[in-house]
């Protein structure tokens, strides 16, 4: 009756937080399993109370798997989606891999969950940042129509896994504990393991996430713009992403500016963020109420508050929007994927396989 | 032959670095005299190894100075700054007192010098994210013109003085050393001392800074769209800032977006802002430079990176800008205003007060 479900990259920083998701999820699961690396099995885990070892990811791997949650890099996805599609399993990747693929919804489900009708097999999970200011606008795209965004992002370390949370209170250490000036603290991750320099984040600000682009944006800000055309349908939404480490643990914060294609009362606008499924309105300035990253951690919600009317610009709104990008920002809209995916019985081996075996 | 130069609120987190700029500064000083509350009288201080008593700030203690520097709070210079400038003083004042009163200049030396010419003996010096930002885009608004401004601010704890930076650092010790939740820590002077409810910084983002005003923008945001209006002399300049606390201990960060009135190459906008005093051009995406905080910490300079074309608005560009908030953003703009009076034989005592006494 229920599904047997595997999380690959079960002990990573958002594997963990998947397999919560899954505990607390209402999919009906017959047996759940855990894969990673080498390096990684072979360690026992617990789900629901029971002990559950970690299982090296192979090309024969998933025979019997109703639903594969992905979340170990793009290379691993890359790898063995495929087969994990091959074997009958429904993919859903967390991986920055196959968002742009033409086969390949990416699915905010409170947005987009109709893009995934008719999927092939794959259903991938948009990049953290996206996530957050897309059910932060979504609300306002129907009712007012989108034209363009303009984003700066106050990201958490935890993006970068938990290595990147352990550096930073590393280095957070050094330099209250050690009397370690802050530019000479350890650095070995941030702002991007795969790039040559590393730069403390500890009592900074970092203008850099992931490998910079020849348009000398980065791939972090390129996905902002990219998946929002997508995620929204609209490739003419204009999406400019400017996107910054800060030494926060979790939960991302951006300040959001856009423009509507119809003038938007701010009382209506913010009428429509609190009714919208995923979003909830903190906003009343003269109680200081508004999101904090603190008070997001551990919530599935999307926090939106100080709602402003543009100084100028008729139709310009300005937000400050707050989600735990380890929650919804990648586990749980992974989890959420895959609850949608059972509620539409769309849980199904496809016949039309068209990924690459790299 | 020199000057007697009086520090009130010498010291203070920017009174101290104020201490700093005048050791270093090219003025000729013939005596330095510290004021203060009756709080901190009476402490010793030095001044190029020479000790200095701290004195009680009153109405006739400024009998025979030159120049007056004023950061101890607005409620403070609008006590003294009057009687300063009877006693034929002038007065650099840090605070946000006399910022938009008709009769005084608003001062970024690099930028509207010409605007001391006929001072009535009280020259302001600019809030610390408004100096950077206007460093930054001066060179750009010369060349091409500018229409507007989008501003999201990365600021330090320092802005809100020591008490701040303490508080900031024993936050973060409780939650590293003590195992602490970060909601649960000790906050009792961020986002504002002035307001009802305190939240913790560390590990967070604070989207306040000062109190909010009636139209939903806080005190510091409504700062920077003012005061750049009054500096650059355009009242058609569109500003709209969302200023945010982070937990770094010193040097303000900024994502500023704006779109200029001629469409402006960014090779030579690059070189333009390279060429500007005080401006320090840090951009080239394949050596990951870019400005950062903790290397900011310390210079008089304004650093300028992530320079780049918005992706849809030809006349868009985007940027990064960092300086240190307590030299650039208050100690070293104050003395570089003294300076510059000095220069333009400014330092005078004038003969038409206007300003009130209270």
């Amino acid at each position: 009756m229920g599904y047997t479900i595997a999380v690959v990259g079960a002990t990573g920083a958002v594997g963990t937080q998947m397999i919560k998701m899954l505990e607390e999820s209402t999919l009906p699961i017959d047996k759940i399993r855990y894969l990673s690396s080498h390096r990684s099995a072979g360690k026992v885990l617990s789900f629901k109370g029971q002990e559950v070892t970690v299982e090296v990811t192979s090309q024969d791997t998933f025979a019997g798997v109703d639903i594969t949650l992905f979340s170990a890099g793009g290379a691993t996805s890359a790898k063995f989606a495929p087969y994990a599609v091959q074997a009958g399993a429904v993919v859903v990747d967390n991986t920055s891999y196959f968002r742009q693929h033409p086969d390949v919804p990416l699915v905010v489900p409170e947005v987009n969950a109709y893009a995934m009708e008719n999927h092939k097999g794959i259903i991938a999970c948009p990049n953290c940042s996206t996530i957050q200011m897309m059910v932060a606008l979504e609300p306002i795209r129907q009712k007012w129509g989108l034209d363009r965004i303009i984003v700066s992002t106050y990201q958490a370390v935890s993006g970068a896994g938990q290595s990147a949370i352990n550096e930073t209170k590393n280095q957070l250490r050094q330099v209250l504990n050690d009397g370690i000036n802050p530019k000479e603290v350890t650095a070995e991750i941030l702002p991007s393991g795969g790039d040559k320099k590393h730069y403390p984040v500890a009592f900074n600000a970092l203008p850099q996430i992931d490998l910079f682009t020849d348009n000398d944006y980065t791939y972090e800000e390129m996905k902002m713009t990219m998946e929002t055309k997508k995620i929204m349908a609209d490739d003419n939404i204009s999406v400019s992403a400017t996107c910054v480490r800060i030494p926060v643990l979790s939960a991302h914060s951006e300040s959001i500016y856009i423009e509507t294609k119809e003038v938007a009362p701010i009382t209506a606008v913010k009428a429509a963020i609190a009714a919208f499924p995923g979003a909830v309105l903190e906003d009343d300035t003269s109680q200081q109420l508004y999101p904090q990253a603190i008070n997001a951690v551990g919530s599935r919600d999307t926090f939106v508050g100080r709602i402003r009317k543009d100084l100028d610009q008729e139709n310009g709104i300005h937000m400050w929007v707050v989600s735990d990008n380890l929650l919804k920002g990648a586990a749980w809209n992974s989890v959420q994927i895959a609850e949608t995916l059972h509620e539409k019985g769309l849980v199904r081996a496809t016949s039309e396989l068209k990924f690459e075996f790299i």
